[in-house]
């Protein structure tokens, strides 16, 4: 495919040593040696390709020096996108990182949007769509494990996988062809329905273990989305701070003083988790705290993990069973803080009140509790069935969806196929199974899927 | 010089497309080449020099993939260091580089300390230390003035002019020696004198020269650091959010919301003012409001601009009067702001207290006279005087003590040369002059100072 050249730093915002703009496209070469002067003279259009080289950029309207740099020379097809790839690494200031894409842009590259380098290589024919999500998965990933799975997954694991799959299909659907074409032979019906039968249900038993690797998958990949309630002075803060071992929230002993939503990561025992410190789920006449329990309410329907704090050294409240009532249903981890007190609490009734919830006992002011509760938070979502060996995680929602789909259409056929219904009716099932899994490879996708997909990646890849 | 081979990540740290782990000193190719696997096979230690390879990092100790990399290899001395260096490029997620990084410590690297790759460049002589300063300027930079001045001296600009005027003193000592040597010759002595004169006149005035620089100079490097006072609600957050037109400080109606000193980096036409915005300096009861009072007033001594906020529509209050006590002798913008609301304010008696102080009045809620407040700020500090163009500014904090120093020196060999002080005496005024010159690039300064210096350094630079 042909397209215009495009360019954006590519290396986190912020003060470094190194920053990187790249470009991609036919013109980046030229457009670098527009600006580049070599240390000894070499147009960047006459190098060899994967060469590095050092230099200035220059203003060709003033010769004013613009930035010191190494310009890396990619030509295409073996890059990144298999377009001419420039990487100018300059100084990993913002103003000087900013001045470098500025002069790119002006000499005739294009900002690229969120996600196009990477667009073109699936664009280019170079990876697959979920070689291309795996990318960003491997970006964003938060612990070690999810970083293994998004390896896995660019390596082509999961394509692979999925492409072994659809071949099963289209071997069902040649014979399914055969039988159609040829109806008066009824020994090939016959092996049909019975290779069909063996084959299709193959297939089902393949994507339900994808779709059982799935719900650990998504965990890894996107952490575990974690709230910890309670009512005010009840130790929420101590209790993220605790568990991120570093002091993010501002902690004091006056209610209230938590007024955002604050997310922080945190690598429990492999699993990442998402923690959500809210202002708690009280009313309050004060409108920055407001805001903030407002907030909480609407992370509260979207968290996959409750810690529920009560206060040791007092009395159950209403508002201690009103957060009950609210988290009903959920997962649960009640967390009684403050031990370190004199007991008030009553714990029968709290037991009572948990209902079967996991309840662990913490002074988080002495630090005492906190290896249970970790603990207990890695039990409760792995149980110890978590491996470091490479299994292929199904992580991604939309794969999720569409394997989701795809079960349900090869069940359909195999329903079909033992209620005897006539083959070109169970060959739309096969045929439409055959394409939800293609979509997870990015085979036969909307552009505006597509599009979208992209939108989602940082800058610069 | 020999040195151990050192390895950091040269990126900033974040979310992005692309990260650097890099490598610097003998060892550096023989490491990656034992983690990397090229696509084609070859190994880094026979690749030509200033070439790039795709492939994996793969643990050898399992053959598991580490991470998918380009590597750049670059032979000494045609490097940043002068050593053969190693760039691994990875992708940019946290999880990723820090994995690549812990390997190549694993397998011999020792982890650099700040600014250590830019400290070899200094040591192993490609950059003097006036250069290695200025990459650390041009990194911090917060306006394009500022990258300019940290480019001319990274290009050893400010290097020219010391290393020049040390060879004037050289040569004034030089003829010192003779006259030293054969003090029987009158006429020698003579000359000697008046070339002394002279000599050290125009010494003196281009460090003179340089220091009228330093003022602005200073301000283009470090930004202005600039406080904003007064009294509760009289608009300091959205005063502080015009400036810098986003909206990070929290906004409301209730008085003392603003919990932290915030800083925030302003481009203030060319002016970088580094914004400090403070819970005001009343007393108060609350806890966390009075953290940030304690805070406010430690800033408030080292600030080089005050705005100083009043309300337009109240009438002036013992609070605000102390205010303008707490900044006397300081340099302040006086800003009237509410001008939206009904006049309660005396102006009169406003400009009797400010006492010559810029007045500005705004109303920022509709967004009236912050240009003005703009100008002003631009004006007192650079009266129309800063240019474009590439004049050679001293920034460095370091650098003008030095020039201070040394303006004291050659002052007092002038001086002794007058008041016909003996020759030797002088002598040793200008060799004084010319080591104190002579520590500005980095000639004969204390091994202590350069690891102070290097140590303030971001990582992997």
């Amino acid at each position: 495919m042909e397209f215009d050249t495009i360019a954006a730093i590519s290396t986190p915002m912020g003060e470094g040593a190194i920053a990187i703009v790249r470009l991609s496209g036919d013109d980046s070469i030229q457009i670098a040696d527009r600006l580049f002067n070599s240390i000894n003279g070499k147009k960047l259009s006459e190098v060899p390709t994967h060469t590095i080289h050092y230099g200035h950029l220059v203003d060709p309207k003033n010769d004013l020096v613009i930035e010191e740099v190494m310009v890396s020379v990619m030509r295409g097809p073996k890059t990144f996108t298999k377009e001419d790839v420039i990487e100018i690494n300059c100084h990993g200031g913002i103003v000087s990182v900013n001045r470098v894409l500025q002069y790119v842009l002006k000499y005739g590259a294009r900002l690229a949007e969120p996600g196009e380098f990477t667009k073109r290589a699936f664009l280019n024919g170079r990876i697959d769509l979920s070689q291309a999500e795996a990318v960003m998965d491997l970006i964003r990933a938060k612990t070690d494990r999810a970083m293994n799975v998004a390896l896995g997954q660019m390596e082509g694991r999961l394509s692979k996988l999925i492409s072994s799959l659809r071949q099963e299909i289209l071997e069902i659907l040649a014979h399914v062809e055969v039988n159609i074409d040829y109806p008066e032979y009824d020994d090939v019906e016959e092996m049909t329905h019975k290779m069909l039968a063996e084959k299709a249900l193959y297939v089902r038993e393949e994507i339900k273990k994808l779709l059982q690797t799935s719900e650990q998958g998504k965990i890894l990949r996107e952490g575990l989305s974690t709230v910890i309630v309670g009512r005010p002075n009840v130790g929420k803060s101590s209790l993220l701070n605790s568990l991120v071992h570093e002091n993010k929230a501002i902690v004091t002993d006056i209610p209230g003083t938590t007024r955002d939503v604050i997310e922080e990561y945190v690598n429990v025992r492999g699993v990442p988790l998402r923690l959500l410190d809210t202002a708690g789920i009280r009313e309050t006449e004060d409108i920055v705290e407001r805001i903030g329990v407002e907030r909480s309410r609407q992370v509260l329907k979207e968290a996959d993990l409750i810690l529920l704090v009560l206060n040791y050294s007092d009395q159950l409240t209403t508002e201690d069973e009103n957060l009950f009532e609210a988290v009903r249903g959920m997962d649960v981890i009640v967390i009684i803080n403050k031990t370190d007190l004199p007991q008030e609490i009553d714990m029968e009734k709290v037991k009572s009140i948990a209902a079967g919830h996991k309840i662990v006992t913490t002074s988080l002011l002495e630090d005492k509790g906190v290896d249970e509760l970790e603990e207990a938070i890695s039990s409760l979502f792995f149980a110890g069935s978590i491996e470091a060996g490479d299994m292929t995680y199904v992580s991604n929602s939309r794969h999720i969806a569409l394997l989701n789909q795809s079960l349900q259409a090869i069940e359909e056929a195999i329903d079909g196929v033992e209620m005897g219904t006539p083959i070109d009716i169970v060959q739309i099932d096969l045929t439409r199974t055959w394409e939800l899994l293609g979509e997870i490879i990015g085979d036969s996708v909307h552009e505006s899927l597509i599009d979208q997909l992209f939108s989602q990646f940082c800058l610069g890849k």
